[in-house]
Formats: C-alpha cells, sequence, structure tokens
C-alpha cells in the first residue's frame, strides 16, 4: 500500500504566513507540527515512510525534506510547473507501477487537517481492501455541514457493500463546485458528500482510467515511464509538463469514469483553505477567542477571534469576528468570513510589484 | 509675556505608541514634528523661547530638551513628582515673578492640537490685552461639538467687553465632568464651552488666587521662592511636592474665583485623548481611512479606520472604525469609540508585571 502526498499547494489565503516560498503545508499554524509533518504521521501507522511519496514543486523541495526528513529522498517527486491533480497523480502512480502494477494507491491532499487519525486510518483501510477487489475508484465523502460553494458534490447511488463495517455506495453524481441555492438543495435533500480530494485505488486501475479519460495526458506518462531514475528523467519530466495541460482528476477522471466509490469519512476534517478555517478547528478560551502567540494577548471585551502573533503583544479591544495576523515584516487583520478575501491582498501586492511580500 | 507649557502627562491611553518613557505630547503620532514641537512652534511668533518655561517630570526631560532644543536648558522646570495642575502652574509662576511679578503668563497643556495656529495667536494676545488690565484670570473655551462627558464645562455668562475684536465674557459657573444627560442639557441649552485648560493672567493674579484659595500650595511656594536657583532648589522642591496635595487648577481654583473670564477658542481644537481623536482630526482617503504608515496599507473592503504603523505592511480585509497601531513590541486593534478603554490594557499589563511593554 502506498500513499501519495499531494504537497502542491500555494496556499496565498493563509498570507502573510504563507508565502511563494512557503505554502501552507509547510506551515506551523495548527499545532507545533507543520500540517504536512501531521499529515505523514497521521498515516505512518499504515504505511510504512518509504511507501510514501510526495509530490511537490521545485522551489519548496528543499524545505520540504527539511520537515519530513523521516521520507526517503527519492520518494520526493518534484513537478517542474503545477498542472492540477490529474499529472501529479499520473506522474505518482508511474513511480509506483514502477515497483508494482497491483499496488494500492492512497492520493492525499498534503495541507488538510483530520481530528480522528485513527478512524481516518479506518476508512482508509477499508476503502483499500474494496479497491484490491476489483476496477473501483474510491472516493472519500465528507457530510457536509454547511452549504459550502467552494467544494465538488458528490452524490451518494446505492449502497454497494460493506467492507470492515464502512458502507462503500456508487457515485450517481458528481457536481461541480455549486451555487449556493444549489448547496442549499443538495443539503435539503441528503445523500450528498463534500467531496475531500482523497482517493484510493489500485495503482493500475487509475492508469487505465487516465488512458482512457486522459489520453494525451497518458501519452504524456508513456514518454516519462522508461526515463525514470535516468540522467534523463529531469529533462523528459520538464518537456512533457511544458505541454499537458493542467486539469484536475476530479473534472479530468472522476466525472466521466462509471466505476467511482463512495466512503464515507467522519473524521473530523477541515481543508483549512482560509483563516476562517483555522478559527473553526481552533480551541478557544471563554470569549471565544482562538490564540496562537508566541508573544503575549491581551483582551479587553474581545470575542470571537483569532490571533495569530509571532513575536509581539498583541492587544485588542472591543473588537470581534476579527483574525489578525503578526509575522516578521506584515500584519493582516481581516474580519471573520471574509478571508477569503486575503488573496486579493496578495493580487494587489503582486499588482503594485511588491514581491518582498508575496 | 511668557508660556507655561504643562508636559507632566503619561498619556497611557496612545499606549503603545506611548509609554512610561515616552509619554503623548513627545511623539510624533500627527505628523513629522512631535506634539511638543508643535505646540511650541505654534506660539513661537508670539512669545520667544527665552520667555516659554516648560514644567515636565524628571523622567522626560532628556528627551523633552532634545526635542525643543530651542528653549533654554533654565526654561525646563522639573517636578519630582505630578501634583495635577495647580502645583505646576504654582511653580511656574514663581519663576517668572522673579524676574518680573507683572508679566502676563499663559498655561498651555504640551499635547493639545490647534489647526489655527494663527486664530490661535490672535485670541491668546486679545486675552493678554485683557489680562494686563485687571485681576482676571482668563479662561478658554471651546465651541462644544458633542456632549463630550471627559471635559469640565464653562458657563458663559454676560459678555464683558471686547477686545481685538474678540468677545470677553464672565464666567457664571464651571461644571466639572458632567454626566452624559447633563452635558446634553447644556448644548441644547448653549452658552457652555468645554474648559481647554488653557489660561491668561497676570502672574502676580494668579499667585493671588493661589493664596487665597489654596493656602497650602502657597505656603510650599512661599517655602520654595528663596531657594530658587541655589543648590537647595532641587532638595526643597522634592520636600515640598512630597507634602503638598495633588489638585487641578480647575477644581482649585476657577471653580471658587469670581473674577473668572472666558475667551472663546474658535481655532480647531483638539485635547487628542485618544487615538479616536487623531482618527478625527486626521485626513482620510475616500474610504474614510487615516493612514500613518512607514511602512506600506493595503485596504480590501476597509473603511473609517486609522492605520498606524512603524514598520510593517498593514493590510486589512472586510473591516471598518478600526484603530490599528504596531510598535516594534506591541499591537493594538480596537475598535473606535472604545479608545479609552486602551488605558485597561496598560492596566491589565500592569498587573501582570509586564513592565516592558508599559
Amino acid at each position: 500500500m502506498y500513499a501519495v502526498i499531494m504537497a502542491g499547494g500555494k496556499g496565498t489565503r493563509f498570507w502573510p504566513r504563507s508565502r511563494e516560498k512557503m505554502p501552507k503545508h509547510l506551515l506551523d499554524i495548527v499545532c507545533e507540527k507543520t500540517i504536512i509533518q501531521e499529515t505523514i504521521d497521521r498515516i505512518a501507522p499504515l504505511i510504512p515512510a518509504e511507501n510514501i511519496l510526495i509530490v511537490t514543486g521545485i522551489s519548496h523541495a528543499k524545505e520540504l525534506m527539511k520537515q519530513v526528513p523521516q521520507i526517503p529522498e527519492g520518494n520526493i517527486i518534484i513537478e517542474p510547473v503545477g498542472r492540477n491533480t490529474a499529472p501529479c497523480i499520473g506522474l505518482a502512480a508511474l513511480h509506483i507501477a514502477r515497483k508494482s502494477s497491483d499496488e494500492i494507491m492512497v492520493a492525499l491532499p498534503a495541507d488538510h487537517l483530520i481530528k480522528d487519525a485513527k478512524r481516518f486510518r479506518h476508512i482508509l483501510s477499508a476503502a483499500a481492501v474494496m479497491a484490491r477487489r476489483g476496477d473501483y475508484l474510491i472516493t472519500i465523502g465528507i457530510t457536509p455541514i454547511c452549504p459550502e460553494t467552494g467544494y465538488g458534490y458528490l452524490e451518494k447511488g446505492t449502497r454497494k457493500t460493506t467492507v470492515k463495517g464502512e458502507d462503500i455506495f456508487e457515485v450517481k453524481s458528481i457536481r461541480e463546485k455549486p451555487a449556493l441555492s444549489q448547496a442549499k438543495a443538495f443539503l435539503k435533500k441528503g445523500g450528498f458528500y463534500w467531496n475531500s480530494g482523497m482517493f484510493v485505488w489500485r495503482v493500475d486501475r487509475i492508469l487505465g482510467a487516465l488512458k482512457k479519460w486522459l489520453p494525451d495526458l497518458y501519452e504524456g506518462l508513456l514518454e516519462i515511464e522508461p526515463a525514470l531514475g535516468s540522467h534523463q528523467e529531469k529533462s523528459v519530466v520538464d518537456r512533457v509538463y511544458e505541454k499537458i495541460q493542467s486539469i484536475s482528476i476530479d473534472y479530468g477522471v472522476m466525472e466521466k469514469a462509471e466505476n467511482v466509490l463512495l466512503v464515507r469519512g467522519d473524521f473530523g476534517w477541515s481543508d483549512m483553505g482560509c483563516w476562517d478555517a483555522l478559527w473553526e478547528v481552533s480551541e478557544k478560551d471563554e470569549h471565544g477567542n482562538a490564540t496562537h502567540v508566541s508573544g503575549n494577548f491581551v483582551g479587553i471585551d474581545t470575542r470571537n477571534s483569532l490571533i495569530h502573533s509571532q513575536r509581539k503583544l498583541v492587544a485588542l479591544v472591543g473588537v470581534e469576528d476579527l483574525i489578525v495576523v503578526e509575522t516578521d515584516d506584515s500584519l493582516l487583520v481581516c474580519k471573520r468570513g471574509c478571508s477569503q478575501n486575503v488573496k486579493k491582498v496578495v493580487e494587489a501586492l503582486d499588482a503594485k510589484k511588491m514581491r518582498d511580500y508575496l
């Protein structure tokens, strides 16, 4: 059983902590460990380090290797440029298939939070058992708690079987990020799950699906395959990535394939898409304030706020629903509920050519 | 004509910029000059530097002298401990009286803002002409623009005369800081003015008033008088200040005296009592944001806020009515309208023995 950790994220929405050189998964914004360290530690009891591959960009590889030294250097797969999840999964599948073509492959984003790691591993292993049985592409669906429009939705079909106590369902449909009204209708109707972007399949099955649904990408992978491990690997990968289409595995494969299954992931999941999400998952004091401070914090009449400070004393007076983030060179103050718009700050800085802050 | 600048303020309400060692009047929070520099520059065309005395505490004297090098060192009067305005004015009056007992003395707080300096000087000179005529204690009253409960109010009596085009009124009553309902009633009734804490009188007249209304303080001044300029001066002043009552000139003299006059000060006045006041007097952009930043500022959906940053980039997203202040070691985020409560932060820091931040 192999894990592929997809660590290609840029994470501008965690500015000013996340930067071009320091994307979200490399940050210690939740606890003392970084998010990628947590991700690796979470699957370690299930999958040994030598079977964990991490796909990342060249500019983050060095820092990443420093953070997870237990992962063999050869397991760090470097993409010359981000081309969304389909090429990333395809490239990783090649690496695994070289060892054994019927291995189970678990594909996981590097930057998600999961509260109940034990439950998470149980569901992964149930999915793995199912994946081993045949030509299935298994998705993990999260029970929605709000009509979130930032995620795709999986519509549950009939129950196919039960493995290790977990029901496995067929997938009736996959809906791209819906409008709010549609998302609300999904929740009302029931049977819809957030697409977590976590997948389990046999490596030959996903390569087969790529061949069928994304033949151009598959052609590229065939070009790369003989060069793997050779001196030519980097130049061939560079050449292929230059020309291949940027496309997600959801859009490119999952929405079209007929052999998609769903297992429900009830393990306390957050994709940590923005600072708002960090407040949601953080422990709070009796006033609803979540503090991640190296320095000190004084709150006077302050409620339901997130305080994330690297060095300074932070004092808040008479405020509520704020996100306050202090880094060495920048300070962000954002209304809770608006942190999706932090990316607009990054855009503004980019437009002003203030590259030091990016 | 002499000016006495009362520079004894602690200004905890401008924390984190104001500190024990750096009170408000020594800060450059309004423009490039510090507030005391502005105060001195404002009266310089009317009163020469050698006639300007500054009363301050020992811990601020050195920085103050650095900021206003044009004031002779002998004109810096040091109080061993703050005892409110009556002793401060009495001590300064002694210094002036030693030179000439019938001099005009203008007493001014060090930390007020005045927009129209020319008009301010005109009103001072009109008050000075009146003060020279007799036994008058002249106050400058500010037309109230809101029912502020933080100031005393002067009730205008009958018009006594007109000097240099300025009406001079008798004062019917002086009201200490009123309740909100009372302040509202004052505004509705009309004829009430904020007590600005700025006074004009002959030096022998104020010493006479102190003798009459604050005889204990006057006794203390008599003890100090012969020691002025001698080696004993400091020890005598220390001894007298140890025992004298802390009392304001308003409460100790003005409210009791019958020879109080009022001249109206319509020169754009602010006592800059807190960060809210700084936003009020600051120039704002089209979104109502006032920025005092050494670094950079990016505002996304941000309105009616004050941004005061010494070094960092400050980004605000989706907020309004905030005061954001960044210093080397601290960060304050305060709702506009609540900045009076910044002193509670200082109290909390004091209680926690976090003296570095005081």
